[in-house]
């Protein structure tokens, strides 16, 4: 019995970042009413303020926990044994292009919503922010660094400041697309960013 | 009298634009209120009513105004006779930097923060949005072709996806900049994108 009751308790903070986390992704930080997350999933006030303290730290939870799901699947992406480090670069942005896509280019990456909307707002969440944003570029660097190693991509800049470069530019194209709601910044990006900047 | 009067009305209506851009430009749309807005300029709601429908509506018209300003600036920047495209183009990007540093980093472009947080909620604001993001892409356009022209800058991509590259990469650099609080982002952008990307 107890376990149950702690396992159908860790189900409920899950469903509350997942849900949290999908509307806030589509909505932003403030325009997020946590009263509507608990009508939508049935849990009282009480239960939620058993699992978080406060609006801003469920919204470091949800980055946290977007930041879980997004990692494994860039590490399956970025460390793919089947493709060569340039495959796999412009495999992590085919995938994300043809996501914002399906989505009518809406939405985006909650990462760089949040950065956008709080970073002046809350120091908690920027730092969180700040924190996701590194590892991400770590992981770019590793496989730009194997991309130099192979000689595929040019070697006359850093892995690191290519991989800086890679992110702001797609994050950039992404927030971009979402405005125009049209994909050609991110196709832009992939065209010039492979063929003029990561070619040795 | 009438013209003093009616300067008077068109100075309100400035006050409000000025304060309400210097506003959402550091806390975003959601965050402002047209309350406080009000009671900082001593404005009462029915003056503001008689200006703008509604937020949404202000806001539309912030978004104009601050693309007035800064649209006159482009042109300043990017026509400067003194100076050769890439030179015009490095001017840009250098006094940008500086001003977000004197900023330790904060606030950003309106532009770009409004476009992550309301592309998705209001379609008139992304109209509005989409429209200045054109046209500023349509002067960096521009001033690229000239530097194609003379030989400063590679022909071997569009002046087109070479400006739109160039944007979507310093408004990534610029969102991750005000994330990291930290300006190393733009420099990145500055070092790679004028010596791996542009130079012939």
């Amino acid at each position: 019995m107890v376990t149950t009751k702690s396992a159908s308790k860790q189900d409920t903070k899950i469903a509350l970042l997942e849900t949290g986390m999908d509307i806030m992704l589509e909505k932003g930080y403030t325009n997020t009413g946590i009263q509507e997350i608990l009508t939508a999933l049935r849990v009282p006030k009480g239960s939620f303020y058993h699992y978080f303290d406060s609006k801003e730290n469920y919204a470091a939870e949800i980055i946290k926990h977007y930041d879980q799901a997004y990692s494994a699947n860039l590490i399956r992406t970025l460390r793919n044994p089947k493709e060569t480090p340039v495959q796999r670069l412009r495999s992590y942005c085919q995938t994300s292009k043809e996501n914002l896509e399906m989505r009518q280019c809406s939405k985006g990456c909650l990462i760089g919503n949040l950065s956008q909307e709080m970073s002046d707002q809350s120091e908690l969440l920027r730092t969180e922010l700040s924190t996701v944003i590194t590892k991400w570029r770590d992981m770019f660097t590793s496989c730009i660094e194997e991309g130099q190693s192979v000689g595929e991509i040019r070697k006359s800049a850093s892995a690191e400041s290519l991989a800086e470069f890679f992110l702001s530019g797609w994050s950039g194209a992404v927030m971009r697309a979402k405005t125009l709601k049209n994909s050609e910044p991110m196709q832009t990006f992939i065209d010039l960013m492979f063929e003029q900047v990561m070619k040795p």
